[in-house]
């Protein structure tokens, strides 16, 4: 069925998710189509004004929580039963798109607008969030507000620094939090019924498979390590090739040998990333003494995924004996997989199957706050086609007709999750 | 022959020599054994007042120049015969030794009070020199005094800004030089004779000989390369890995590969230095994009440079298409390697025998103030051993008997270009 017969049978606003689309992406805009939106940075501040502005016009009432999540509110019939959430986040990468986690966060507001207009009221109260923090790169550690909202914060994290030196507490802070309270604002298994959340695919099946959206059936858990590298410094000019104990030429035969071994299998869904490296004191003419990288690994099948770290810690220790270096291994974040609620994935297919499409199911290698958010309640997820697969980037590209039908089906899911007796 | 009996045949003060390293390390100490002394600073000023003193005790007239260099020099038996100059520098990395060559221009000044002890007069006049700004790190480009006396400067070198805004021009004028005169400070080719200069090794080679001193070859000139190599982001977790264009597993590849060109020929003395490598926009869950490193290449051997570089292009160019990369290569420097002269190296080398040593030939992978006076005069270097190779850190260390035989053997080599007749 071709999206324009789809597009006719639309509850939801289309124009107006459309304009609010564009309009937010005004908010750290970049270049033409790109977006940098740091977390619990001023940008961020002054769209959640806009996204707050916007969920009040849906009908809710607004709070910003003491973790920076900001949600808004629409009452159900009874106001004491669990609360169905849905949301995403609408902080980016430094270099970001603009579809990405905004394009869950902006569906669910005009889902509730489009219930509120119907004159709507849902038997369970229904909560929109825009998460803080799902990208992490700021303080080196992300999905923030997910795991803030479900006990799942580590030890120390308020202490975190950025780049600048400016730690999370002292950001929370100047954003109109107070970290001194944040039990107040975390959520108990009960309080919570379900969540909901849309995003863009990050990949490029629906594409491939023709499809506006898809069923995510589960999160592929990363594993996150930081490599150190310790070699000797010395005189570029110097010091004779053999007696080198370069750490830069030790780490780059390990990001090889990383890269080989996640793609041994080729009909494996691995995949492995080196996404940051930095050379201690850098100088052009100085041997590297010491160099640190970031190791992402992912797989929805853990026991594969755990093969791969066992066969790249071997490598990493023989390339060091190799190059008379030392290597050190550190785990950042160790997240399972976890498999979506097969009673949510049911009614978000019946739903697209009553809207006429065809979408199929499939594994998200990235991951999302829903992931942080299946450790307190039931949850699924409903993914949008977006261009080439890519993301995390300024080429990020969903068209407006894919979007719709993806707030549609949100709308219609959290329709049925909320109830509507 | 072991170092007690050589140095028993001592012509030159071991005592006073020791005294004044020792003395002069006192000028912007750093910790136990580190100097911080920035060229054309107070603390450099300081030190060269206390050096001109020495120079004055060894029977010289000390100037200035408008180079920054402090020069002493003895009047030989033909006061218009062309000069013999002989030094170093004694400035220092921010964070640098008491050696480096600081034990150049010490030597110098014990070389030639030893000549006005025994009454000799040369037939030549011989000038000791203290060059400014060889360390480079304060205006960015270094080998300033000598690049000064031979015509070598840039357009707009004077106007060159320190990390707090302040000109070469106004430092050199606080240092009590005069900017405007400095064509007045230049040497003609016919005006020098020779130019010798020792220096500790900075590299590993005379201690794995157990030798106190060398004799250098030649100085290999770096060639400097800046390498980019785009691909292209995406989700660390979303982009399976057959479809990635990832830069910085292809930037790896090339650093592995470009570790074996150079070492190919295990005989050889090129050294390739992979020093700084940065990620654009790096995030941990972001396929990189963009990767830059640079490429310190050097070779006494230009031919065989060449060929390295040849190399290293082709398999860049190689691995680049292997990944879809685009790589970009930009030249930042070219230096020519400059062979010692024969004749200098022939005196160093039977003078050496006559003490009894065995000293090896080496090339200087760093380069001096020697290779800039190579392009006006004949010029020869000796080394000496220093710990580990190791220099440009605190923890450089060349020990008082080497010192010696090294001032030894430059005072009987200066006794034999400035002609004892």
């Amino acid at each position: 069925m071709p999206d324009s017969v789809i597009t006719e049978q639309l509850a939801i606003n289309k124009d107006r998710l459309s304009r609010h689309m564009k309009q937010l992406s005004e908010y750290g805009r970049l270049g033409e189509t790109g977006v940098c939106r740091p977390t619990l940075s001023p940008v961020e501040k002054e769209a959640f004004g806009k996204v707050a502005e916007w969920m009040e016009e849906a009908g809710m009432t607004v709070r910003l929580d003491n973790f920076g999540n900001l949600i808004g509110r629409k009452d159900g019939k009874d106001p004491d039963a669990p609360v169905v959430m849905t949301g995403s986040h609408i902080d980016s990468q430094p270099a970001g798109g603009r579809f990405d986690g905004t394009v869950g966060v902006l569906s669910s507001i005009e889902a509730v607008h489009t219930m509120s207009e119907k004159g709507i009221i849902p038997d369970r109260p229904i909560e929109v969030v825009s998460f803080c923090d799902e990208e992490g790169w700021r303080f080196g550690k992300g999905l923030f507000g997910s795991r803030g909202i479900t006990g799942n914060l580590e030890a120390g994290e308020l202490d975190r620094k950025d780049a600048d030196g400016i730690t999370r507490r002292q950001a929370l802070r100047e954003f109109g939090c107070d970290p001194d309270k944040i039990p107040e604002s975390r959520f108990s298994p009960e309080s919570i019924h379900s969540f909901l959340e849309l995003h863009i695919e990050q990949g490029p099946l629906l594409e491939k498979a023709d499809q506006p959206a898809g069923i995510v059936t589960g999160i592929a858990g990363p594993i996150w390590l930081t490599v150190k590298v310790k070699g000797f410094a010395g005189h570029a000019g110097t010091v004779p090739m053999a007696m080198r104990q370069d750490a830069l030429v030790g780490a780059s035969e390990m990001i090889v040998a990383f890269h080989e071994i996640v793609k041994e299998d080729p009909e494996g869904t691995t995949v492995g990333t080196v996404g940051e490296l930095n050379v201690s004191g850098a100088s052009r003419n100085v041997i590297p003494e010491e160099v640190a990288f970031t190791i992402d690994l992912r797989d929805i099948d853990l026991d594969r995924r755990n093969r791969c770290e066992e066969l790249l810690r071997e490598s990493f220790q023989r390339i060091a004996e190799k190059y008379h270096l030392k290597v050190d291994i550190t785990e950042d974040q160790n997240t399972k997989p976890s498999y979506c609620s097969p009673w949510i994935q049911d009614i978000i297919d019946s739903e697209s199957q009553a809207l006429g499409l065809n979408a199929p199911t499939m594994m998200s290698g990235a991951f999302h706050d829903a992931l942080v958010m299946s450790s307190l309640c039931d949850y699924g997820m409903i993914f949008v086609r977006c261009r080439e697969g890519i993301s995390h980037n300024p080429k990020e590209y969903a068209s407006d007709d894919d979007l719709a039908v993806g707030a549609e089906l949100l709308y219609r899911t959290l329709l049925r999750l909320a109830g509507d007796s």
